[in-house]
């Protein structure tokens, strides 16, 4: 057949910028690439695959010929335009929360569960949140060894994750505060300095420069953040294990790019670090960077730019069996959200 | 008896200047507070009580005269010295990792075992590693009244762990950083940065700024830091629960002062939010900050400069009986150190 026509909605936003290189560099399979924003943005020219394209405003019939529409975009926009785009024709492959836990729309990661991509009955395929990706490949693989039954997740997520504001927040605070030397000894010093030099409304909930903030999303039962759910459920959902234990504390840090996650994994089945060393270097989109000796393990700032999941610290739990802890980082606007769903594009285009 | 005579040695460092602030501050049980510090520091003349106070060479001489002498020195000068001021007479208070696993050295944390401070054959008492503290307080109030069983740990260790160097380096490279915005999007940009920017020798084995670095420590047996192992080890000790399950990852962040933990615990008896809610109120040096419907939780800015635990976060594991997951932020320089030993001495004090 001829090359498939490609969408990318909300092409401007900070995944949408991600999202452009990725499409770029990658094989080009495909025809048209689209770029689709809010009518604010529309007019504006963006480069994909060397050349200038004009962004079009979100409206029906601009998914018109398109036959695969790749949205990142907030949740109510999702909700909202996902399903015109599948019904005007397009398979629509969402980064949003909306239709994740959809029973009748797959949440996929092409490494772990790619066959769920077929099964579509609304033509609508989501990608998971960025911190559930962080750590998916590896624990797919490893899973898939050994049997994962239980997960205690504490994650050091990045301000991007939070969009271009999360990233500028930082930036903005960094300058405010550098150059003085009590920042971070004094309670409240820091934000006194901040709330004279900088706007009130932030993307975080606290100053995150020289801080770390124990929330992620929107508050849920139980005094649950949505992300630390999100974690839960998608896990369960994308490795197959209904009955999965998942506990999970989120943590914004002030890290530019790239979520890490330390992980504390029970098995079905006892595993050795050299085991997992074994099942973690044979998964073709992992990384195993872990020689401590050497002082070799992950830093986001060593990931960040980058593709793979990269994996280190792997130890043996002392007083836990078959149990794991290590320590995940992964590029979350890459893998953890453009990547991800440039790769199940692919994926559907290959069978179309 | 006369006000008994207390000794400082260490008096220069990150954790000495803030021990001769708590001294000073802290109801006044003292004779004479003598410091010391290495002969390179000796005549150098420090504020404590408001006056001035010449710092002394750490021979053996003097100690003669001292009732309680706090060490904060490295283990190899606590290895040496300890031993010569609790042959001089004197209780030796010593925050360093040498004696804390001795079987007949007590490892003390005055709120949760300060019964064991009287069982000190070597005239020797060690007081615990800055992490460990930071949930001390806490965890031993919540085992106290539901038996603790398991602990899976995570921590956001402030740079200020690692000592003076530790602040310094991260405010050098925050400043050298500044003003950077692409900082934290392309790997290897920000290593460029200091390395023509700073000198090569930093206290830790990454750049720490706008990064995370999973490492704390030295390396032991099986891939483990030390750090992970002294919360395992020591915490069974403070708690005297010798077959505690606890699996650690230590992970240094970009904050300068202030210890977080996330901490998944596991009790022998099922407990709810709202009993580790009225635990928690109830236990004097613990503060509960859990009001996620309005923002309320710790971080470590707020916390910085105080001397109690926080604890926020508390939340029941969906998945795992008898489970909490909770978030604890504690001054390391405070009751993560100097605070902490500063009160052993005044337990010991009341008894002399």
């Amino acid at each position: 057949m001829s090359r498939p026509n490609l969408a990318l909605v909300g092409a401007t936003g900070a995944v949408g910028t991600v999202m452009r290189d990725i499409v770029s560099n990658r094989a080009d399979i495909w025809g048209e690439i689209r770029l689709v924003a809010s009518p604010r943005s529309a007019g504006k020219v963006l480069k994909v695959r060397g050349e200038d394209v004009v962004v079009q405003a979100l409206v029906p019939e601009v998914f018109d010929g398109i036959d695969i529409a790749i949205f990142d975009v907030p949740d109510e926009v999702s909700a909202e335009w996902v399903p015109v785009a599948a019904e005007r024709g397009a398979i629509a492959i969402d980064k949003s929360g909306t239709f994740r836990m959809h029973a009748d729309v797959p949440l996929v990661v092409p490494e772990v569960n790619p066959l769920d991509a077929r099964q579509r009955p609304r033509n609508i395929i989501s990608t998971p949140n960025c911190t559930t990706l962080s750590m998916m490949a590896a624990m797919g693989a490893l899973h898939a060894e050994y049997g994962l039954q239980e997960l205690v997740v504490a994650s050091y997520q990045a301000v991007s994750g939070a969009g271009v504001a999360g990233s500028a927040r930082l930036y903005d605070e960094v300058e405010a505060l550098a150059g003085d030397r009590n920042v971070g000894q004094v309670a409240g010093d820091v934000r006194q300095i901040l709330d004279k030099k900088l706007p009130a409304d932030s993307p975080f909930p606290a100053p995150i420069a020289f801080n770390v903030v124990p929330w992620a999303g929107s508050l849920k039962e139980d005094g649950w953040a949505s992300e630390e759910l999100k974690l839960r459920n998608e896990s369960r959902k994308i490795l197959g294990i209904p009955e999965l234990k998942v506990s999970a504390t989120c943590v914004r840090v002030p890290v530019v790019t790239t979520h890490s996650l330390a992980v504390h994994a029970r098995f079905e089945r006892p595993v050795t670090v050299a085991d997992a060393h074994r099942v973690l270097t044979a998964a073709p989109t992992v990384v195993l960077v872990d020689d401590p000796a050497n002082g070799v393990w992950p830093t986001p700032l060593e990931v960040v730019g980058t593709d793979p999941t990269y994996v280190g610290r792997v130890r043996q739990a002392i007083d836990f069996p078959n149990t794991l802890d290590l320590f995940v980082c992964g590029d979350n606007l890459r893998k953890g959200a453009a990547l991800n769903a440039a790769e199940i594009a692919e994926l559907v285009a290959a069978e179309l």
